[in-house]
């Protein structure tokens, strides 16, 4: 069947071994070329398509729930569901098709992620609310080898080893999430992984023997006695210890294989783990062949040279890129300073350091919770932690934050990767609410750089604080040629800078982030006459320097796209209202809402929070400039 | 040596066994005395006094490191680290001795808690510290067997079991947690428990065995053979599946193997999880035969009777079980209704609503995260989550609220036990900060019933509505004499009330919670004239009435001891100056701070929160009433 005419996953019922392995070659191919226009995740979709078409030909979705566990491993499933078009045309763009599960997109996505580990606690949750209806579907958490490991997938397990509902487990174990699993359980998984030699039983021995009863049976037995003899040798694997019935591993490529124990799986009464071996970018050799998870997210690529599209520019690198040198260069300077990142080595450009300095690097896998009160023992013992996350990931750590670190005052340097708005990852990634999370803890700094010099400054008196030190940046290239620092100017904790018109005016826009060299170029190009201020951090703010605007101000206009508005200007708003300000305040900052896919020009201009509507406003309201 | 002599734990390595054991009957006595009088965690500290004491003995703190997870059974650490005056005048009291480890109380509490399955990762922060620095002290952590079940707990083990660094866990195993462990980890505790009959070593015909050289070398070679059959039976645990040494498990309660084994732990040069069964409340027998967990937490009660502290009055009872009761009712109208709490069946008075319920009622165990997202499948899927959890401890599952919940807008009501301070617990528990946190989840619901009577409104509005609806309550009684509802008053989402003085006003205070009632009647008494409003929802402020407000009055005051100022009282500052408002406002709420222990009026009157403070700073505001 034609991919674009494919309505529901029905017609796989009806398709012979050699016509499903024709359609994974199809699924493959279009999902190489969206990706490589549209950006997207390509490793694990690519290593999943075979699981997601047998999984659709053994269930009967959408009365048979499919969980996936994070969810940028569901293009299978979206093609297979009736979203061909919508995928091809318009993957991740605004409006268009997310990148993720979506219940609003189809019937088919029961359930929706973007943070990992969370596929397990829900389909125990799908399974209790069943049997209260008295219904009785198959519930099937799809999830990987390194989400697995999560501290919440892990506490979902526990649970569900007690638990008399059934949930189906398919671990999809491609040994590479987005950095390289690490810890005991993946090493478990390795192990399990050698020793059975999946391939062995796809023999024309076999075939022939499954011919004749005796020869089933002969099977049957000589099966039972090599999952025997792994047990010997590898031990019981970690899931019989938590009580759940284990298969496995089976290969995640050989649809014979996975329809066979895939229905096996389906007639248990209990709940089982399914072990499935995949290759991750199966079917494109320069996501098979790669180690570091470069192709696990990427942006477009040439799929003949397998090029990704590059840079605009040459001085310009990420700011993960420009900050973790800076930290590269300290870590030399100090030897007690300790790298610590949830799985982020290439997504924070950490490899440089952790190459480097291996002994004071720590990947500590997906696991939020550990990796901040890690960090806080560290601390406790006088040595210098840096924990480079992402911003949405960080909402994981709020109890350690708040409960290991601010309240016992202890120093660390936390990175905010990708903080404002992340784009085309959408509603789960956006890392916009960081800044009201982290503002409730007592005694806290939260700092954004407008420049690479502006950063190097704030660096430098973050590794010296004695507390909490939050730097946030967004998910945007940085220009790294005014390096080295040229002009020190005083950037104390909280201080604002302050830059008047060159005309007298007593109006002013209060700008955070790097937005503010846009702000200041489109003013001046247009001859604006405003006052300035750069907001350089959003906790404290500059008390002194906003008072002194309430004495000579008449408008305040507050101009934050990288946060919403219970950050910084629900904190100005009450101080001019303690202050008794007479004059007005304007804000312009994120929603607190849930923000979708999109390019991010789009998403400014679809909330009014582009340069031309926004200065446009300030215009209009302005008196008389 | 008497207790009050001790100095420092240095003494105890000259103690004969027998010495030993007579130093345990000391301190249990003084624990049971103290915590009868002061209130306090007794059976976990009762159940631990051997371990510490042999910890104190074999290892060299505060060099070593001992990081007691949660901390609640420190109470012999700390009368051996010479604090015992502190302790039998002042525990748990305002500028006295904290129930928890303290960094600023004694050099030998090296870390802090109060949070559980911190210690791990807190551990494996020292150690790394400690190589850095090149120090090589042991590195010590004591965790139970319900706290090592939670996830940021096997997030630690999962990094520790392939760390060079060393660390010590202790598996403090009672069986016995808060509530009742429960999960399929905590079954295979018990496993290994009854596998391994440790009591049988301390026989006579050993001791007769140790005296020869063939004898020591029987026993060594028994023992080998007792832990290959061990394993044979129960299969190797699951500490060794993630890498980990593991030994035992050992007896708590003698000495003689304790000490045995934790010099063999100190030896060894790799991690090692030394596993001690201890008998809870162990010598008191109130306390060991406690199958609830009524002796875990505890006012004060009678040393010989056992009775323990009771009500003040007769139709007085916690918030707790009012809320508790409420819920039961709405389970019998609801088939889909289901109950969820983190190991607070005991804490939350929800042990009715597990017998009645049982098919409806999840412990999960200490799993917030878990806990969370679990409860979003049921939702997802029709059913209807009551999560109850304590407010400070909902700060694990900020992420699973805003990525689980809010985001997908499902519907769940949460209620937020021991909201507001929590007096003696001290700074970990203090349930103040989750205003700040929940009010930046978009579409969220935050409620705070100022009696039962309106309790039984919100419960009866949360139960309809259709996303994330928060109900906070105090650790304070609530009178339910009130009940069923006699007149029903339209309180719809956002709603505030409003109460005029009898005599014209300009001047209005805004208070929450059950303390509306108490500043109504003090009011009253001294016959002031404030217009008084009910502020029944943290978030939605109810906007109408506050622009009203901002129309007709010359002063506002907040009254808030329930959170802190990011709450409540900067919505309305920042909502008063988007409104122009030209009146003043004074806010009375609790500080953005961390606050210790003490008893909740001392606390009050420390912070100026108290009435007599806050009302004559308000008379003294007022404008001539």
């Amino acid at each position: 069947m034609r991919l674009d005419q494919i309505q529901n996953p029905a017609f796989l019922k009806d398709l012979s071994i050699s016509e499903l392995r024709d359609l994974s070659h199809d699924i493959r191919k279009t999902i190489i070329e969206t990706v490589s226009k549209k950006g997207g995740h390509l490793s694990s979709n690519l290593g999943i398509v075979d699981v997601t078409i047998a999984l659709h030909r053994i269930f009967n979705a959408p009365k048979d729930k499919l969980i996936f566990d994070v969810g940028h491993q569901s293009y299978t499933h979206k093609i297979l569901t009736g979203r061909y078009e919508g995928f091809v045309n318009s993957l991740r763009e605004f409006s268009g098709i997310s990148g993720y599960q979506k219940r609003n997109e189809s019937e088919y996505d029961c359930y929706e992620a973007g943070h990992s580990s969370t596929s397990i606690s829900a389909a125990c949750g799908f399974a209790v609310a069943q049997r209260l209806k008295g219904e009785t579907d198959q519930i099937v958490a799809i999830i990987g080898d390194a989400s697995i490991t999560s501290g919440m997938a892990l506490e979902a397990l526990n649970n569900l080893g007690m638990m008399k509902e059934k949930v189906i487990v398919i671990l999809n174990d491609n040994n590479m999430a987005i950095s390289k699993p690490v810890g005991a359980i993946s090493r478990l998984f390795s192990r399990l992984r050698i020793s059975s030699p999946y391939t062995s039983t796809k023999s024309v021995f076999r075939k022939m023997l499954l011919a004749t009863g005796v020869g089933r049976w002969l099977i049957t037995y000589l099966r039972k006695l090599k999952n025997a003899i792994r047990r010997f040798i590898v031990g019981t694997t970690l899931f019989e210890k938590l009580n759940l019935e284990y298969i496995g591993p089976i290969d995640g490529h050989n649809y014979r294989e996975m329809l066979r124990i895939f229905n096996v799986a389906k007639e248990r009464p209990n709940s089982v783990v399914v072990h499935v071996i995949t290759k991750k970018g199966q079917g494109y050799p320069w996501a098979e062949n790669d180690a570091d998870g470069k192709w696990h997210g990427v942006n477009g690529f040439n799929v003949e040279t397998g090029i990704m599209d590059g840079h605009c520019s040459k001085d310009e690198v990420s700011w993960s890129e420009a900050t973790a040198t800076i930290v590269e260069s300290q870590m030399g300077k100090d030897p007690l300073l300790t790298v610590i990142t949830p799985a982020m080595i290439e997504g924070s450009k950490l490899s440089s350091i952790f190459n480097r300095f291996p002994d004071r690097s720590y990947d500590v896998g997906i696991a939020e919770q550990h990796a901040v009160t890690f960090a806080s023992g560290i601390s406790a013992e006088g040595a210098h932690p840096y924990v480079c996350i992402y911003s949405t990931f960080l909402q994981r750590s709020y109890d350690q934050l708040l409960h290991d670190f601010g309240r016992m005052k202890l120093q660390a340097v936390f990175v905010l990767d990708r903080a404002g708005w992340v784009g085309k990852d959408g509603a789960t990634h956006q890392g916009i609410y960081d800044v009201g999370m982290l503002k409730t803890i007592p005694g806290s700094i939260i700092a954004m750089p407008r420049d690479y010099h502006d950063a190097q400054l704030i660096y430098e008196i973050a590794f010296q604080y004695q507390s909490l030190f939050f730097i946030r940046f967004p998910r945007e290239n940085v220009s790294i040629s005014n390096n080295p620092i040229q002009h020190r100017e005083s950037i104390t904790i909280g201080s604002w800078e302050y830059h008047p018109s060159s005309e007298l005016s007593t109006e002013t826009i209060i700008v955070t982030g790097p937005n503010y060299w846009n702000v200041l170029n489109y003013i001046t190009t247009h001859n604006f006459k405003y006052n300035l201020v750069f907001a350089r951090y959003y906790q404290p703010i500059d008390d002194s320097l906003i008072k002194q605007l309430f004495l000579t101000e008449k408008r305040l206009y507050i101009y934050d796209i990288y946060a919403d508005e219970k950050g910084i200007a629900e904190s100005i708003f009450a101080l001019a209202k303690k202050e008794n300000y007479k004059g007005a305040i304007n804000a312009f900052t994120l929603p607190s809402d849930y923000i979708e896919q999109g390019d991010i020009s789009s998403l400014y201009r679809f909330l009014h929070l582009d340069l031309d509507t926004v200065i446009g406003e300030i215009k209009s309201l302005s008196s008389g400039i």
